[in-house]
């Protein structure tokens, strides 16, 4: 623990020198979703890997159909007793509007607050690029103090994050051999709050379906065939009435097959966080959890498969009204995966349930909308706990072990192209106001990231 | 009925001449819902005047807001057994797209077909020129052999029915007293078939419904709040589910309250019709009845109300996918009525049944569209009696007995604004194109509608 210590010091006193090369990299006004600003883009690039060659870490640009990507290794070869793959993105949202933002976005300034808390204002301040500067700095407290790095590390810095990823898979697919590692380090996500660490560990799945129930071959008046003629927004009404029952369980044949039941360890996690209905749904004007009975609210955004009707369109539906029977009606239906459920099985029996509620003389018809198993990192990963103990000694408290209802399509493909688990963990906070005007980093985020992302890889050399 | 004899004599004899007079009337270029033909439709009022006022009629041209009411008396004062009042209208739709026509919409021709069969190919020749001379011709026939009509007859032509009649309640409210008679003769409905003759004597009321439900204040992202917030679609899809049973009976609360049972007499008439679900489902692509089991296809369309989802809308409707809970999904519903069913009645109790399916945390908000109870003709008052037997002696069957399922509002208005009794007799067919190009009113149809009315009038003398 005595390298640790020394590492620690180092970042505390490399700290004005951080923000110093942190502000070099955020006036570089990386867009990558507008062509205006491609050059700009690969100067984000070129200065990333500038960087990583000046701490000794052997980096290249490596040109792609769109942006590039940024590769470096600490020790071609490998010979420390682990060997990670750190990712994270360059490129950054677009400004507008611009006259909403109470400082230049590309010109980062540090804003004190009346209270002495401090945040760094800019694009890009906590995505990705403050983010991403956590463990670049981590990496560089480490072979300032100690001469090298405590495991091997290869980085991928990517440019078109905010534009879909488009080179990503062909990238990956090509390099795979290069950028095989024990596992992804991947700085993109949140704290629990300020005070709170947090690893996302869960990141559901998706099954997307769409169906069309046809009735009779033309739009009826509900006058003249009312009554006799089958309606299809009534079919699907009864079917989609049918995918819960009174307690929320979702009645998809088979559903709950393959989902795992967290530990008592994570579940007591959970209760210490507190998150009550209310806290969660009041800020959106609901009060009731609306999923399965007995379930916390962290248990049915997090742990639990889900069924949610996203759009149901049929009939007449502008303004007045019309006595029209229509011959179809349509619906976008999305799962939630988690643990081991199939998407496959789910996306069969769903089909077969619907059927299940057609007329004889009615047809359906089913559109298939994405497919994607739910990811986890299993919770007993040597990885995870190094994660947990390495977080729990920086902050004070034990990091909160989340889940993400969203998707972070990065580790499906880390896991897919190069069968590589990933562990998530970042410092931002939900009012960061990514993606939007004023978007700002937490001293404490950036301070508290480079010293937390130091202790994770001294954990994962142990 | 030697007078009735002589009169059917010369409705054969004046065919030719009652033609000549259809075509002069089929030739003025009454679009009501352009303005580009407003003088049209008064040259068409002005004509119907001065064919009334020939025939001894005391007849005017009266002006309002839109196009000119034609009213006349055949014995100001009245001294028949009986006083009747026709409508029908002088003003027909629209002809475009015009190169669909085969021949010109308003230079009527008599078509003859290989196997002999005649029509009168003309816009309006159905809707509603041809219909309305039928009554006229047939009155022109009782005059010019008996000199005079066997019951006072009263004549209201409008010439705003193709656009919404909106003069039509205002000219009732200011001139009732002048208009009101025993009954309504309303000659703008269809024969069950080329040869049997229908009355219709059931129009089902309406119900019109709209319904928003709310859940969160905000659209949200399914996989962060997917399974805990409560989806207004689920929600909604339960509610519109709950509205049936699976045997097709209607759910809300007391809504079979005032439907009244068919007699004997009607239903073995509905059953000599010999109408099954086949025939009239097979022609949109159907096969099995949807409405309530163990009615048969036309109790279900005529006598039985019904409630139908019109159109529902909700969340993302587009092309592709996104995985949003929506705050809000919305639907139209309309309720047909017969019998004596109350329509606010139906209305409360609808409202109700759906506000136990709205979660406590949710909103629901109902807009109203549209109320009108069910019209029906006594089955046993004299005037239906009346008119089946004069139909069957001019046809030889007996004549239908059937309902409507779309709307005639000037039977309603009659009702509201007279406190009058409707016999709606018609002799269109399914085929005749109205509203369509290649509009069309068959030799059959006119003349024996000519003879069906002087038989009916000679019946109400009686």
């Amino acid at each position: 623990m005595a390298a640790m210590d020394g590492v620690l010091d180092r970042i505390d006193a490399n700290l004005p020198t951080s923000l110093d090369r942190l502000f070099e990299l955020l006036r570089i006004e990386s867009i990558s979703t507008d062509p205006a600003y491609s050059g700009q883009c690969h100067a984000a690039a070129d200065w990333m890997a500038a960087y990583l060659t000046g701490l000794g870490i052997s980096s290249s640009v490596r040109q792609t159909d769109g942006q590039p990507m940024v590769v470096g290794h600490s020790t071609p070869g490998g010979s420390a007793p682990g060997h990670v793959l750190f990712y994270g993105h360059y490129d950054v949202q677009p400004v507008d509007p611009l006259e909403l933002w109470d400082t230049e976005p590309f010109d980062p300034k540090i804003i004190t607050r009346a209270d002495g808390s401090k945040c760094i204002a800019a694009r890009g301040a906590a995505d990705d690029k403050g983010q991403l500067m956590t463990f670049v700095e981590a990496c560089r407290a480490w072979i300032e103090e100690t001469g090298g790095l405590p495991v091997d590390v290869s980085f991928l810095l990517e440019g078109e994050e905010e534009s879909g990823s488009p080179s990503l898979q062909p990238f990956l697919e090509a390099n795979g051999e290069e950028l095989k590692a024990d596992v992804a380090l991947v700085c993109d996500t949140g704290m629990w709050n300020a005070k709170t660490p947090a690893i996302t560990t869960m990141l559901r799945g998706l099954v997307g379906e769409e169906i069309y129930v046809t009735a009779a071959d033309i739009d009826l008046h509900s006058g003249m065939f009312g009554g006799a003629a089958r309606n299809p927004l009534h079919v699907l009404a009864t079917a989609l009435a049918a995918l819960h029952d009174d307690t929320g369980r979702v009645m998809v044949p088979d559903f709950y097959d393959g989902v795992v039941e967290m530990s008592d360890d994570v579940l007591a996690n959970w209760q210490s966080l507190g998150l009550s209905a209310v806290d969660f749904l009041g800020s959106i004007g609901l009060r009731d959890l609306a999923g399965e009975q007995g379930r916390t609210t962290l248990e049915q955004i997090w742990s639990r498969p889900t069924c949610e009707v996203n759009g149901v369109i049929g009939g007449y539906t502008g303004d007045g009204f019309k006595t029209v029977i229509p011959a179809m009606a349509s619906a976008k239906i999305s799962f939630r995966l988690v643990g081991n459920q199939d998407p496959h099985a789910i996306r069969a029996n769903f089909r077969e349930l619907i059927k299940r509620h057609i007329p004889d003389d009615c047809q359906v018809e089913f559109k298939e909308h994405g497919t994607a198993p739910a990811l986890q990192l299993p919770l007993d990963s040597p990885t995870l706990v190094k994660g947990r103990k390495a977080l729990e000694a920086e902050w004070g408290v034990p990091a909160a072990v989340i889940g993400c209802g969203g998707s972070i399509p990065i580790v499906g493909e880390f896991k897919r192209f190069l069968g590589m688990d990933s562990l998530l963990v970042g410092f931002g906070l939900d009012d960061d106001r990514v993606h939007s005007p004023n978007e700002k980093y937490e001293m404490t985020s950036f301070h508290g990231g480079i010293r937390s992302w130091a202790r994770i890889l001294g954990e994962l050399a142990g």
